[in-house]
């Protein structure tokens, strides 16, 4: 199965026979004070600096973001989309609550964006998939509804097929669907790492479809909180998982994945990983002469 | 299943609910000149160095392999155990192609060992494994065959069947049998990953067998290698694999070990996590007090 998402000159395609689609998850104001000040005063200026560090730590496609308080966060997606556009080829992820925005986002981007998100909740689903299938956007899902998450991996494996309904009832194709299995903390659970793989892997195994998570919830409140991603994105891509939202300024962990893609066969000769060795080496050169 | 080896003073379990067992391969003198003349005049210094190294790295078991040409290999075993077991209380892997050799190591070990290895052929099959039996060890036994190595994870699930077979016909129980599943060379066949985690996964499912692997194959010929199998461990233990043979000197790669455990529900808490960066942070105080 393959998810396909474009801007107008590079396309991305998300599937297990591809390398991992990294989603940089950094063009957002949550928690970021000074940030929402800005958005707020409609100075974007701040979001240059994001994208420039998204797309040099190795994002294959940027998540937009705009939920600041008290605003038009409408207005405020418009205005993020076309300026992120303006600034880089990479395709977007069109991220927020707040549906209107996600319409006004849709509205002016170029290509086929990626809509972040709905859950197994219908109202929501029945407000969102008409968008995503009349922009022809695709569409991320999480397996929890309004009663809450569940920590059986069968069962959330039945909230992604309630996900699938919803998405043929609304006539948007199975391809245009990435799931989010969901992501929570091995501090709190220390199931939740093992739950998580299950679930990936049953979805695998059953229906083929696509799925992304937001991975840095895995090792909330634990120390040497890089190093506990790096192992574990490996894990969740071995079982299954073809994409994340992710902070792509760490590059220990986008190294880690790029390092996955190679042991899954999806780096043929390692050219991609050899590539990688060599620009580290050219830039430390660079800074040391 | 759980493969239990021992020294006198301590127990170690290899099992998918225990901390994966890493067994520390430094004790050999394969490409090492000077410690195979060292060995070849009868001084065995060199090994105490190599003991303290693996287990200041984190090492569970310690392979001990004195396959040095030109030498009576069996006084050589015999020798290296007990001054090995004088030094450490981690139980041992017997480790060598000469069955005099692993013979004369059963003879003099204190403990359960475990005797790496045999493959899917009979004959050295048939002269080890009632050496394995009489001494109530455990062995290490490749999924390959003097027909060579399959790629196909079917065949090499075969070939693990074979190796059950042959233990039942000389009483070897299957909790004492550890299965290589093979880990070549992905510079070589960018399908090696691919075919080994899908053989692990077959192995854990049909027969739950315990598996280790010698890891730092998978890297060969690759630059950036300790980045390459910090990322690979972590995949084959989520695929089922419970104990690799590597080098416990690359702290980086030993993280990720400890960090997939966490994440595969195997460190309740993170208790272990937290300590071992406690432990870091507190030896990085030292060093800069």
């Amino acid at each position: 199965m393959h998810t396909v998402i474009s801007s107008p000159t590079r396309t991305v395609t998300i599937g297990s026979d591809q390398p991992f689609c990294i989603i940089g998850e950094r063009i957002n104001p949550t928690g970021r004070k000074k940030f929402q000040e800005q958005l707020r005063a409609g100075d974007l200026s701040m979001i240059a600096v994001d994208v420039e560090q998204q797309v040099a730590g190795g994002a294959d496609v940027l998540d937009v973001n705009m939920g600041v308080p008290l605003t038009d966060e409408a207005e405020l997606m418009r205005k993020a989309v076309v300026m992120v556009q303006s600034i880089t080829d990479l395709p977007l992820c069109l991220d927020s609550s707040v549906i209107d925005a996600l319409e006004a986002g849709l509205q002016v981007y170029q290509g086929k964006a990626l809509v972040n998100s709905i859950t197994a909740e219908d109202e929501r689903a029945d407000a969102v998939l008409p968008l995503v299938k009349r922009y022809g956007a695709a569409i991320i899902a999480l397996t929890n509804d309004e009663f809450g998450i569940p920590m059986d991996p069968q069962e959330r494996l039945a909230m992604c097929e309630k996900l699938m309904s919803l998405c043929e009832r609304h006539g948007v194709p199975l391809e245009d669907l990435v799931i989010d299995p969901l992501c929570m903390t091995v501090g709190a659970d220390s199931e939740a790492g093992k739950v998580l793989f299950e679930t990936i892997h049953l979805i695998k195994e059953k229906h083929g479809l696509n799925m992304t998570i937001g991975a840095s919830n895995i090792s909330f409140g634990l120390p040497n909180r890089h190093a506990a991603n790096a192992a574990f994105l490996p894990m969740a891509m071995q079982a299954g998982l073809t994409s994340a939202v992710m902070d792509a300024r760490t590059e220990g962990i986008v190294t880690a994945v790029r390092a996955a893609d190679l042991m899954l066969g999806n780096d043929a000769w390692g050219a991609n990983w050899i590539a990688r060795f060599r620009a580290k080496q050219a830039a430390e050169a660079a800074a040391n002469a």
